[in-house]
């Protein structure tokens, strides 16, 4: 029979891990939870189907509801460090998620109750947590980190933008034609350089229209500025991803992120994302 | 004279090869007959057009009914593996181009036609097939099936993002403004993210607005992502098929997609895509 | 004096030559007077304007039409081969600059008179041409022209997604939401898969939401395409132009487009565009 | 004591320098004053807050009227060219964002009083001149310089096509359908070509919408452009970053941004941007 202790790491690997079969298998059980969860309280907001299958929507709720409190009260036992868990910020989603269903008991809020649904649908974010283990989803993770800094100063030098976008088209066009205040012109600049274009609030004057057509060649013109941060690093990143596999045989990198031999002597190249890592390619 | 299974074979490279004079020609033949159809089915629909020239139309109809009919009885029946070639999606949709204008003759519905319509239109497809075959095609092809898992992995993220915004506009617009439940507060999340904006469903509250404006602004910044993505997949293309073409007088690489002559000698390069791969390049 | 073979040479290196100063000259006061006419247009379509500045308008009008006129003549008389200019592109688009003042007199027609406007507003696209000259638009022009097929063959398969999308959402919707007709609803695929979103059609019933998404998703994912093409491209052009400068002194190249030294030898470089080609580059 | 000549020069280096803590300290406090102002400008511009708090703003505008007023004379005091700082683009904003509050003493006006707002607004501009001096925007801001021929070419094309299109809806749907004039008509060509999409003005006839089709794909299509121009810059400033930083041990280059050892030898790095152009880098 297991120590307690052993009991812990056990559970600790395959709740907490991703490299073994069982650790592999809780994180599809889990994502599968997650999203069936989530799906439930999309249902329920629907009013024709919340009125009909209202019981059994209630039911999932609270089955869910108690399977995430025994995955919390597990996580928390068998962590190393309970604290730091809780505090995390999955290890609070992970609370937000199970609390509120509980609180409802107590008091009971049709408000209260919705904003319950929305902390179920932030556990969704566990997901991309675990996307974040496979190969891909690595490479494109490490490529917005290296590019967050210049992204931050493009959003900022956005958020200047559209600030004097708004400031100008609220003086220009006025309260008249639905630019009531900076804010409001500040989120129809956005609407505007961004490319979305609402037309819930669009310019009527002809001098408003050219200062429009200006905002729309801005943002036009300056997606390529993120675009080319993001394709620069991606190029940079795939590259080194295929110069940090090197043949067993030959000990020569530069493969193709699809090849399974060594081009350079035909040697069978060693397994990439898997072997060293056991990323849990296989759950996509 | 033929036997029959010369004439299989002969039939086999003409419908299903492209590398011969008489298989290209029917490749020109079908993407005519299916473009034409296509164009009948889309005139159809106009309800001006339909009344005047009815007749026409079905005529038209059955023309390439049975026309397309034969077509897939002689693939049937020259394909090496009929069963094979039945169950594949190109074999399901040559099926369903024709098999629905025969029920609509038993079993007569307005609705039945409609979709009839619908699924003559789905044989547009094999255009794209065709074009699968073309240098250029190829190279954004193979381009797209390598990046497939970073571009699914993105499209995921971005589902788990609209979940997220749809759920919080559903709770701070709600339903006065709209956002009468979460699947359409995802719709809208969609519209939004992807800088589509109709402008059908907005946001009408302060806070609702600063919410969109965070979501413009993150589908502003991550249509970065899928385009790194394919760019940096893309310039790996280009650069390899420019070095896998060798001049066959110096044994030298890396020439420009559209030279003729070895930039290091000058004798005349080997033909490209059409003396090694027979693709069908000038239908374009 | 000059011979009239002499006179034809020089008229014609003013007109159609851009490497002397008086072909430069010509340009710039070729593309003012474009510009100006073209400013005259626009402003007589508006009303206001129109009712009160008609003589002075209509007098522009005639003065840039005999203008146009002479300089069409002189084309034609200095170009060594005058079929060959008055069948070309340009040609014809000159010749359609003033014809339509001149037929305005024999028949009189305020429809007429629209259509005269537009084609002196296509006279415009002499700038294009001549913006040709410049060493960045070179760039952008070849990444152009070596892409065109690429980009083809994806506006081509834009083409049947969208038909595909319009024809499904024509079923789904129908006539009742707008969607009245297939090329109706592939105008509405247009708007979307484009992320343009105008809002005039838009889905009502869940199930057309739900495509209306895909349509969004699968539009957000392959603006990547063309761009990746174009990239990748500009990237190749870009490297190309700077390894054909070389250093006069040490014959080294891989020089930066902005650079006037020699990164290798400190030497003065050869001038770029201007020195060897002739380019109008100071227009802009 | 500090002579004058003493004190002159160490003002200089705090508010005009950036390198020194006490610069730094003082870009921290401007910034933050900057941001203070806006927001209060953006907070007067809301009815509701407006008639509540009027006091307290009107305050707040007075107090960094006279901080903005004190700054101002202090630039004009210790820089060594005064008049060149004053006749500058930032001198220029500094002196119109304190000017319009002292003669609102003299001319109250309201509207005079909102074009004060805004030049107060504009002061924001000098938040983006002071991110200039972080690492990354320096790379962000070197690409676009760089390319801002191509840009300009690009969006000069862009204004030639929207003309083209504009002019041609005029013809097509005419003033019924909103395109009153030539202008709007072009206003219209730039909302549908840069995929923002209103919805204010849409075609109506089928031919309209075949043209606005066009025009979408051609929006479409070359967007991609300034994406691959910045694409293309940007890869070369990044890779050219990582070339001009060498390692002091083993004088090799190509080091990855965020590397603090020498991947070559394994010494400590230089630092980057701090130590060598002490860039406020901190800031963000």
């Amino acid at each position: 029979m297991d120590t307690p202790e052993n009991l812990k790491e056990k559970l600790y690997s395959v709740i907490f891990g991703t490299d073994t079969p069982a650790g592999k298998r809780f994180d599809i059980l889990l994502i599968t939870a997650i999203l069936i969860s989530v799906v439930a309280v999309i249902l329920e907001s629907i009013e024709t189907i919340e009125s009909q299958y209202a019981f059994q929507l209630h039911t999932i709720e609270w089955f869910f509801t108690i399977l995430f409190t025994i995955e919390y009260g597990l996580r928390l036992y068998c962590s190393p460090n309970p604290r730091g868990y809780a505090t995390s910020f999955y290890g609070l989603i992970d609370l937000l998620a199970v609390l509120p269903t509980y609180l409802s008991l107590i008091i009971p809020s049709t408000n209260l109750l919705l904003i319950i649904r929305l902390f179920r649908v932030l556990r969704i974010f566990r997901v991309l947590k675990l996307l974040q283990y496979t190969g891909e989803a690595n490479i494109l993770w490490r490529s917005l980190i290296r590019s967050r800094r210049k992204i931050f100063i493009f959003l900022f030098s956005v958020l200047i933008i559209v600030t004097i976008f708004g400031s100008l088209m609220y003086i220009i066009e006025g309260p008249i034609f639905g630019f009531t205040s900076i804010p409001r012109s500040i989120y129809w600049a956005i609407v505007t350089v961004t490319t979305v274009g609402y037309g819930d609030i669009t310019p009527h004057t002809v001098f408003g229209q050219a200062i429009a057509a200006m905002a729309m060649l801005t943002g036009y013109a300056i997606i390529a500025v993120p675009t080319g941060i993001i394709s620069a690093e991606l190029i940079n990143e795939i590259n080194r991803d295929r110069l940090t596999l090197r043949c067993s045989n030959c000990e020569r990198s530069g493969h193709e992120s699809d090849a399974n031999f060594c081009k350079h002597c035909g040697a069978e190249l060693p397994e990439r994302n898997e072997s060293d890592t056991n990323h849990p390619e296989k759950l996509f």
